[in-house]
């Protein structure tokens, strides 16, 4: 009976030395990790071992004010998935781009040629660079305004959806007699005239093995959740409770249902860094380690960050002062909700604030042994709150084989989870379809 | 004796199907080379096999209006560079990346993680993308003129520069103790504020093996001449004969000479398609046959965008028509000078001068045995005509294995090329120092 049950979507989220801030300071991390591609490789091939969906890199186009404490600099990521793909076979690769630091012509292609190297195992996390700091790398004097950047964003996907279409499968005639390579009435120019973008097109890619990359998306903000409701397939977020996980759910996929498609269509994937021992009581004496190797000072710059506050001059062990209301914020509106929602809630000092979010940076922390963290899986995928999870290792490689080699076959076993690979791409991996080539207006040939 | 003779260098230019526009018309091409990373994997290890210095690929930001005859569309350049960098261990890996439709943050970030992935092997084209299908691509309701592009190339490349220098060597310090991660006095901000960039940085990516990639120019216009003399470590260049050769390698080392830099440190490779057989009989009627494949179509098209001019109406075994001056162009300058010099010089007929652009696009065609083609080599290594070869093999992977397989191994008998790589770093390779970091104006630390 085990084998029927409804199985559950995992991808692992990699971070350099992983996703507890305190990470790199345990003896076990190297300093080459993060610029080491050995060392991702390796990474890639214990999470495609354990038949993980799909992997994910997220991204910052900035080091921000907290280099001297913090390990978040290395390779760009989607250079990185590249070279993944030629060291995995089933694995997806999932890339964050900014829509709002690009150009549509150019992510259109650099995602399809990923999709045409991986053998259709691309995945797009599509972002809008909330941050200061990232602005003001790209000549931005003002930095866009959050609902312009998520305007941006939707008529960015919108060019790029059109490049992608703008070849029909069937294109390549390769016919060697009459020299005719392409048929040039199935390449088409989109001619698209927008608020932000003029392109002319078609790509110079021919069609991609999943048509196009699936399309992640998580913001958790209204903005966010509407964006990811007309046009996300997968959905990463963060939820601390299971009822605020079930509420997101419901939410989302009522919007989904409303934009005309399909929910199950849509893959909603919480958060979870898992602390992992063989009993509780050392997976919270692990947890308990970790966050005592955090500096203070890197958790208030993180703070000052989502917060625009600067908590340096209260006591560490005292109580937060009072936060601005979210309408306030033009960074991460979700992110800085949740801090909001847990200082309210827990009644937490500053020091607790800042540990509570070492681990996840919001996305749930949780400590317990391989079965105590199926459990939590179990219960939020049965109880109407994921798909399946975005798997945040606290400490890598460590973490991530703890994950693959112990939770893994637990899920296994209770028939959660796939034992082997059921396609060779990410969308069949997803249950997802293949998008049929929708946008073809203009039947106008190329050759004029 | 023959160990002691200075080395040349070469590096293949791989072009999907091959660098004759017919190559995907013979019978041993397939349709799904131009997206299938094993045959590009396939093509690297030939070269690096053969011991070449490194290997280029080309980049043009549309599909023109070429398609239906033309096959070069397929994966976009850096991010197939990024795949072939982890199934390669010694090439060099050279992108062409247009600084006219980039973010220099963008591009400095992707050429610093092309360089730790694969171990110092990186280097960029840099080209300023001369065409109007180009520019209608990314939202460009005027074209930029020449002029300004390399005005904005020259601070683009300025901005890259700061940034891959804004890490010092020894900036990540890992003191797992302490918990510094990096030393803050050694990641500077750029505060770069120019005419076309406002770029804050650091880069986010810590100072790579070769401190930047080898920086390689393609322009042989007046504009380009300049900006290669001042910045370029190597430059790929057409030119038709060893005089021709000779002037432009002695212009180019002067001007070099006049920045005040070493004329060694810039390597001059001229483009050779050798189209090689065993006897000289065969290698000519092998250009024949591949000449006759050709669809005068396409000729006739490719013709028009370099030119300007619909030569279509005109009969294709009767002469060209007058063409304007240099000066009235606004593409490749220097492609259109050649062409012109070519008319002028050999009194072609357009059919005539379609065979002549269709092996190499302009570079120089040169049918032979292997002897034959290490002569020409040879004689135009030793006479002052160039420091190596950007080999541009007719077909593939045919024409790189014939040249990997008999005229490397002849120009190895004569002393002439490495039989061993002497370095790992594509700049150790081609005799390039690694530069020194010498932007550090602002010792401004960057916690504030």
């Amino acid at each position: 009976m085990s084998q029927t049950r409804k199985k559950m979507h995992l991808n692992v989220f990699l971070l350099n030395h992983g996703h507890h801030e305190a990470a790199w300071r345990r003896t076990d991390a190297n300093p080459q990790s993060s610029t080491d591609i050995r060392y991702f490789t390796r990474l890639a091939q214990i999470a495609e071992k354990a038949k993980f969906d799909s992997l994910f890199l997220a991204d910052v186009l900035s080091v921000g004010k907290n280099i001297r404490h913090g390990s978040h600099v290395g390779l760009e990521p989607f250079t990185l998935l590249s070279a993944l793909a030629v060291v995995t076979e089933h694995i997806g690769l999932i890339g964050t781009v900014s829509t709002t630091f690009n150009e549509p012509f150019n992510i259109a292609r650099k995602f399809a040629s990923l999709d045409h190297i991986s053998n259709g195992r691309a995945g797009w996390n599509i972002v809008t660079s909330g941050s200061e700091f990232e602005a003001a790398n790209f000549s931005n004097n003002e930095h866009l305004q959050h609902a312009k950047r998520y305007e941006r964003a939707r008529e960015f996907l919108d060019v790029a959806t059109k490049l992608w279409d703008s070849w029909q499968d069937d294109a390549i005639v390769f016919d060697r007699e009459s020299g005719i390579f392409a048929d040039d009435s199935k390449v088409i120019a989109i001619h698209h005239a927008g608020h932000y973008f003029h392109v002319t097109g078609p790509l110079n890619v021919p069609r991609t093995p999943q048509g196009y990359p699936v399309l992640v998306q998580a913001g958790s903000s209204e903005d966010g959740k509407a964006f990811a409701a007309q046009y996300a397939e997968a959905i990463f977020t963060a939820q601390q409770t299971l009822l605020e996980g079930q509420q997101f759910y419901a939410d989302v996929k009522g919007r989904v249902a409303k934009f005309g498609r399909n929910p199950d269509s849509v893959k909603i994937l919480p958060g979870i860094c898992p602390i992992i021992a063989p009993t509780e009581s050392e997976a919270r004496e692990k947890e308990q380690e970790l966050n005592e190797l955090t500096v203070p000072a890197y958790g208030l710059n993180q703070l000052r960050w989502v917060t625009g506050i600067d908590f340096s001059s209260y006591p560490l062990d005292g109580p937060l002062p009072e936060l601005p209301p979210v309408t306030e914020i033009n960074g991460n509106k979700s992110r800085y909700q949740l801090i909001a929602d847990l200082v309210a809630n827990e009644n937490l000092t500053i020091r607790q604030l800042i540990y509570k979010l070492a681990g996840g940076r919001g996305h749930r922390v949780f400590a317990g042994t391989p079965v105590q963290v199926a459990d939590q899986l179990e219960e939020w995928f049965e109880q109407g709150a994921s798909d399946g999870f975005n798997v945040m290792p606290p400490y890598l490689p460590g973490g991530l084989e703890d994950f693959a080699e112990l939770v893994v076959p637990e899920l296994q076993r209770r028939g959660l989870f796939r034992l082997e690979y059921e396609s060779r791409t990410l969308r069949g991996n997803y249950g997802l379809a293949r998008p049929t080539n929708g946008w073809t207006p203009h039947k106008e040939a190329l050759t004029t």
